[in-house]
């Protein structure tokens, strides 16, 4: 089993290529960026990561391929300003997601049932049922995350970042038994602060005791970032826009990292990380799984 | 200004007419078969009065003209029995009140912002602002009301109505001033029991007080109801389906009643009351208005 720890579109992509290329796949995704909006819980790593296994993410890369906004359009009709958009039938998945939240489930049982629901065989486990909300400060005022990335288009400098609630969390059992029965544990290439950063906050100890060799996949490209606030996260953190940038970050944590310009502190697989189509996307997850059957020797 | 209270279809219908005859208009409308589903509060008879005053109720009978069903499709393809049927700009406008509301917002506020964000000049006030919920015991077993209706297809013979949170509920500041300071106040064709009923139940004394002449429209056309289980609800009551019916059911409150057969107890105009187009809705409003000034001599 090989266990992916993912975010957004990086870590989602990979997971696709890893759905071809490994025998069973588990991906443990953040739930740091979910927040509650038109009545329902939306899980935008989860459902982002959901979709791409299901091959239904829409090519704008995010949502439901082919989805109608016709609630975002009735909302705007009556006067509301729509800053978080969210397709109908994305929407659908979110209120189901609320209702079986209201009778009891968990969200891992919630998140389970959707995969299952669109036809997807790997598994996608949420870090922990408990809420745990990211926020940023920019500017000097602290900012929900999905607010911070789209109202404030992201604008640093990151002053600080805050994952609320993530004391009382705890990973969940399926989290936890999954990273110690894995074959490999690879750390997909999604923003290494806010999208891994809460993940790690929870099972970084259940990682480092785990026996399989952890790979990182890097999310620079040819020394930037495809998709996202990358950089003004990794600044805040202390840590270059470079391999070794990443390595420091998960410093303790790898045996490997793949990217596409060697890092000094640790075995790395120099490679093309980018993942612009499918081909690539199962080229990079063959060279991961490749690379970390070499480290485990 | 004419004060008409309210539920469905009947009621909704006779307010379009009113809306062209009266010089204003207020309608007070049942909020007893409200219900809280996909994380959205809804409002069906103060929503389907809206839709019919702005001229956007749908051919079918309910919801906006022209909506769209993709969330509720997105449910169906997740697995979910979709009993409860709701267009996409319905939605919204529902999860926009529930997001009012949870600001704090009145109903009262909610309910008016969305008829000014459609362009209803009158204004429709729901009967109060706490929750009032009608429930339906029926072969042995209470049903909340919307499930009985759509669910249980309103299968009688009806053993029981509870308007559960009525004892609580106190109706607003903006209701009693609309029907202390009304020339008419109208009881709309729509289920006496279940739709004029809750608001009875909360501003009976405020109409026995008030000065306007009080007529009420029978919601039987040629001894028959044009929609919904009326005669259920009636043979409960204990009254028969006919003009001395409706008439024993208002007992106390009406100086008039507007029907297609005679009743004894109460000055009646006889008319068709089939509002089965645009200048039939118009005919019988202004026959009402009519009636009703020659009622206050």
């Amino acid at each position: 089993v090989v266990v992916l720890l993912a975010g957004g579109t990086g870590g989602a992509k990979l997971a696709r290529g890893l759905l071809d290329e490994a025998d069973e796949l588990t991906v443990i995704a953040n739930t740091a960026d979910d927040v509650e909006i038109y009545g329902a819980h939306v899980s935008p790593d989860p459902d982002l990561i959901t979709f791409w296994l299901a091959d239904r993410i829409d090519e704008r890369g995010w949502g439901l391929a082919g989805d109608s906004f016709h609630v975002m359009d009735g909302l705007r009709e009556l006067g509301d300003e729509v800053w978080f958009n969210l397709g109908d039938r994305d929407l659908a998945l979110c209120v189901r997601r609320t209702r079986r939240l209201a009778e009891g489930a968990r969200l891992t049982e919630a998140i389970d049932e959707a995969r299952r629901a669109l036809g997807v065989h790997a598994r996608v486990l949420p870090m922990c049922d408990a809420p745990v909300r990211t926020h940023v400060r920019a500017r000097g005022q602290w900012h929900p995350f999905q607010e911070f990335m789209i109202r404030e288009r992201a604008a640093g400098p990151v002053e600080d970042v805050e994952l609320r609630g993530i004391e009382a969390a705890r990973p969940t059992p399926e989290v936890l038994e999954a990273l110690t029965s894995a074959d490999a544990i690879v750390i997909g290439p999604s923003n290494p602060v806010i999208s891994i950063g809460p993940i790690l906050a929870l099972v970084r100890e259940a990682i480092q005791q785990a026996p399989a060799p952890v790979v990182a996949v890097s999310p620079l490209v040819r020394g930037t970032v495809v998709k996202g606030p990358t950089d003004e996260f990794l600044a805040w953190a202390g840590h270059p826009l470079t391999s070794e940038g990443i390595a420091a970050h998960y410093a303790g944590l790898l045996d490997g990292l793949v990217a596409d310009e060697r890092a000094d502190s640790v075995p790395t697989l120099v490679t093309d990380v980018e993942m612009a189509d499918h081909a690539a996307r199962r080229r990079v997850a063959r060279e991961v799984l490749d690379f970390s059957s070499a480290l485990a020797g």
